[in-house]
């Protein structure tokens, strides 16, 4: 079995060893800029751990995997334009370093060469892994959407949120295991498991992405704590607070929200306080815990050596325990 | 043999027909309204044509047929946003109706939803397929920076102006019908010949668009005449006449072009006199006709009867001898 560091290292070399056309180099610059800032190749890196654990070649799948982290890559090219975000991985994002008509056809070029290397599996799985390939990204553009529709309800249900992170973070994952089961000729049965698991950890790790940015260790979290308070961001937390503050604790978050002279640190403090009051962090980590062992159940489901599993257990692990 | 119209009749159905997912509706409604603008389904047409003129089932051809219409809408609703154009078939394009990120988004869509399309050929033809479809949709990329780069560029040569049109246009008309060549089983020769007809004649195409741009009858041409002439696109006419244009014609081009102040209509009648002593109208038909003739030629070296071809042989002279 590889383990997770290994896999990421041969991603890294096939990142890296990636041949571009030359002309236009317009378009091709940004593609390589933005797959060289790094990032740890957690998606194209689960598609081999699906292909290792089923007892298939990890080396003669480093297309398809690419194609994962060329997918992923397009959506956070074309997702910092629409979001108007100045910084990716601490760097520039490409339409800041260049302009938006340079991203938006960057991440076209990103797409196509996505499925240029996810047509590269053989023949004989072609049309199932293509249909996956399809509807998963289909998916997260509809979780895009969803979450840009957010920003301006004034309410969003605990149900629809989910439903977004499903969408726009997790079936990426359980799209790029299914891959990964398809490319070693898995059962359906293991197919339809790998992809559970993948699903309900991408769900377990966003909200542990939103509890992080509340509660993380600042030391260790990398980012600003709070980032989500201070832009009113509807995570599970936000939603869930609204939905049982009542009376004084309600006019009070409610007035938090709409407060636009209130200093950054006096808010993420109020806030954090109230959801300190409402047991907020608990119910955020109980669902995610829920989510993580439903992904769990279906690894231990899967109808392979426990042997196999244990790299996709440590990760699952990690994910779940990490502090940044 | 089906004519002409009747393939638009069925093609138009088909758009019609098409069934969005209903939410996130922010995401479909564009797409849908976009289709619905019209257009004369020109590159989805010559895909059915290729069927029927191979002997295929025009009507089980419709999937990816409509998969050459998504592609294309796709690259017009990114296209507008970088080009900031206002109109598209004298309506509001989709990022001035509703905003970029709109566009962008939907725009994606659009092409995910091409891939959808396209991968519902039969299994045996989908590796071909598909790699014609990810070749031609990175062409059509490239074609399009190599646009904006020539807006820049000082000067651009005639064999690069010609390369670019080929990439942006005229490759898309060539991996039509040769799809269309591939569901029908035609041999590989006849799917070679019928995508250098498709490229040639896209090249013409194009040619054909550049001249009407100064020459068309302002009553059947249906936009300004001399649009290009008032923007300085590098059009074949100006990039020939400012290879042409010596001593005081060069200099009078040169400032015309530079000239900001200029009003309109003078800048389009004293360029127009330049073109005509320059001859540059019988140059570029000659160019066009030498295109059109090499795509005839292609057509008349494909085997299969006369009559089969008499279709595509009307719709390449319509294609060059129209005046709109």
């Amino acid at each position: 079995m590889y383990s997770i560091p290994e896999l990421q290292q041969i991603l890294d070399k096939a990142v890296t060893s990636y041949q571009y056309p030359n002309q236009p180099q317009e378009l091709y610059e940004p593609v390589s800029y933005l797959l060289g800032l790094g990032g740890k190749r957690l998606r194209p890196a689960l598609l081999l751990m699906a292909v290792d654990a089923f007892g298939g070649n990890v080396l003669q799948a480093t297309k398809p995997a690419l194609a994962i982290e060329f997918f992923h890559n397009f959506t956070l090219m074309h997702d910092d334009i629409m979001d108007k975000a100045p910084l990716r991985r601490g760097k520039p994002t490409v339409h800041a370093k260049w302009n938006d008509a340079v991203a938006i056809l960057s991440g076209d070029i990103m797409l196509i060469d996505a499925y240029k290397l996810i047509s590269q599996v053989e023949a004989s799985i072609l049309p199932q892994v293509l249909s996956l390939f399809n509807t998963t990204a289909q998916e997260v553009c509809e979780g895009q959407q969803f979450d840009m529709n957010f920003e301006k309800e004034a309410s969003v249900s605990i149900a629809n949120y989910l439903n977004m992170i499903r969408l726009k973070t997790a079936v990426l994952l359980g799209g790029a295991l299914k891959t990964g089961a398809l490319i070693a000729h898995a059962s359906t049965s293991n197919q339809n498991l790998i992809y559970n698991f993948g699903v309900n950890l991408g769900i377990a790790f966003q909200l542990q992405d939103d509890i992080l940015d509340v509660y993380g260790d600042p030391e260790k979290f990398g980012k600003q704590i709070g980032g989500d308070i201070i832009s009113n961001k509807k995570t599970f937390l936000l939603i869930k607070a609204l939905e049982l503050a009542k009376g004084s604790d309600q006019n009070l978050l409610i007035s938090l929200l709409e407060n636009k002279s209130i200093k950054a640190e006096s808010k993420v403090e109020q806030v954090t306080n109230l959801y300190d009051k409402l047991s907020i962090k608990n119910i955020a980590e109980e669902a995610m815990l829920d989510f993580a062992n439903r992904a769990i159940e279906s690894l231990n489901a899967i109808a392979i050596p426990e042997d196999k599993k244990s790299v996709l257990k440590d990760f699952a692990t990690q994910l779940i325990q990490r502090e940044h």
